[in-house]
């Protein structure tokens, strides 16, 4: 696998304490998404270990449509949102998940045919929930999850325990 | 202008009625984002009046995002959110503006510099009044919007009266 520098992009990545609550660090990527030639790294990053495999890019809302929307264009590929409950005007699937207190549910169009190879995308693995929902929901749609791809992982939450095998750029 | 053919991504927007609620056509563009070469051809399509003048695009939270992400990629430039009010750590400039009903806040992180060229991009253009707001915010922050370019624009809700120029993709 050739090497994508990402020294430069990791160093915009800014850390901000106590955030959403004391004893948080909290790591915010929009530094790092307005520099052209760090959000490039990272596109490339995201795509490298699954370029060619993948027939879409499947972001999860919000900040998951900012990178797969980019993925899109550096892969070529089409682009399937994950929406959050009530978003669609007609879910052709639904996926509902723990959360520390109630649950959440996201949903997808009906947009891939059985057999489309999907690379999921993420901008932070944390628990896992989410990211889990997300390949059951393409799953149930007919779709093959070929990978999944995250912009930073929180390894003290283990969600890699609960997802798998996970490409990820930056530990934190 | 070189013409780029837009046919075959607007057969792909789906038209489905009573939704929101009764009377209303809701555009779904779905099926045209999970298509590798009509998504293309409408982001090259959203780039074309003004490439080569903006040093990022700014999307609005949510659909906006994933537009962005594919024209930070297309265009080589830097790629800022205009996020919902609640969601950024430390928003450098907030901007309401009246709803039907109430009113709705967005915000932005400081990513720009004072002069840095900004275009502006969603997928549909309504009444006007969030991407009025969108353009305010990145004044704010010192940027200079050259240009505002959205997927789809609903010419009854007379949004164009209120934003100004903006490059449109479709009509509906």
């Amino acid at each position: 696998m050739a090497t994508i520098d990402l020294t430069r992009a990791e160093s915009l990545i800014r850390t901000i304490p106590d955030y959403p609550e004391p004893g948080v660090l909290f790591r915010d990527i929009t530094p790092l998404l307005a520099d052209a030639a760090a959000l490039r790294s990272c596109i490339d990053a995201i795509i490298e270990p699954f370029a060619g495999e993948f027939d879409v890019v499947a972001g999860i809302e919000a900040r998951g449509f900012l990178l797969a929307g980019a993925v899109a264009i550096a892969a070529e590929v089409g682009l399937v949102p994950i929406r959050k409950a009530g978003k669609l005007p007609r879910p052709a699937a639904s996926v509902s998940y723990a959360l520390e207190y109630g649950e959440a549910t996201i949903e997808a169009h009906d947009d891939i045919a059985e057999g489309t190879r999907v690379l999921l995308v993420d901008d932070v693995l944390a628990t896992g929930g989410t990211l889990q929902a997300a390949h059951d929901l393409m799953a149930t749609l007919g779709g093959v999850v070929v990978g999944t791809s995250v912009l930073m992982e929180l390894d003290a939450l283990g969600g890699r325990e609960v997802v798998g095998d996970v490409h990820t750029l930056f530990h934190a």
